[in-house]
C-alpha cells in the first residue's frame, strides 16, 4: 500500500501543477513550445491554449516569444515563471515528504 | 490563490480515498448501499462494483450484508472498514494541514 498525492495551485480553476511545470521545464531546455509540447505528446494548439489559460489565472505571462533571428524564433520562460517554477518545486517536494510522513504515521503498519 | 490537494491509497490502483470514504460513511448512517449510492447520485451497480474493486485491492471486506428480517436486509460497514475510515480521516486531516503549511511557506505572499 502506498499513498498518492496530487497538488495544484488554484485561482478560479487550475492555475499551476505538475503538468504545466513539466511543460515549462521543457520549454526552458528547448526554447520552443512546439518542441516541449511534442516531447509530452501534446498538440501544440493544446499547449498554447493551456499556457494562455494559466497566464490569465496567474495574472502574469509565462512565456515570451522570440521573433526571427538566425534560429527562427522560439519561446522563452519569463523570469516570473522561473520564480514560480522554483517555488513550486520546493513546495512540491516538501508537501510530498510531509504527506508521506503522515501516511507512515497512520498506515505504517499496513503492508 | 489557494492549494488543492487530492490523496488516495493505492494498491495496484486506487484502493481508498475521499469518494469511497464518503460512500461508506453514508452506508454507516443509512445501513444501505442503495441509499448511500442514491444520496451521492451514483448508480447502485456502480457503487457495488466500486466496493468490490476496493475490497479486492485492500484485501478485506468493507461491507457485510444483512439478509431479511423486519427491515428487509441492508448493508453494514465491517469493523476493518471502520478502522480504515478512522485512520484515513486522521491521516487526511493532518496531510491537508501540512500541505497548507508548506503552501503558506512558499506562496504565502502571493494573493
Amino acid at each position: 500500500m502506498k499513498i498518492v498525492c496530487k497538488v495544484w495551485l488554484d485561482q478560479d480553476g487550475k492555475a499551476f501543477g505538475d503538468g504545466p511545470h513539466e511543460l515549462l521545464r521543457r520549454v526552458e531546455k528547448t526554447n520552443s513550445l512546439h518542441k516541449a509540447a511534442n516531447q509530452m505528446g501534446m498538440a501544440y494548439s493544446k499547449a498554447w491554449g493551456l499556457i494562455r489559460v494559466l497566464e490569465k489565472r496567474l495574472g502574469f505571462p509565462l512565456l515570451e516569444r522570440k521573433v526571427g533571428g538566425l534560429s527562427g524564433g522560439g519561446s522563452n520562460v519569463t523570469l516570473k515563471a522561473k520564480e514560480l517554477m522554483s517555488n513550486y518545486e520546493r513546495f512540491r517536494k516538501e508537501a510530498e515528504l510531509c504527506v508521506e510522513k503522515c501516511f507512515q504515521e497512520h498506515f505504517g503498519s499496513v503492508q
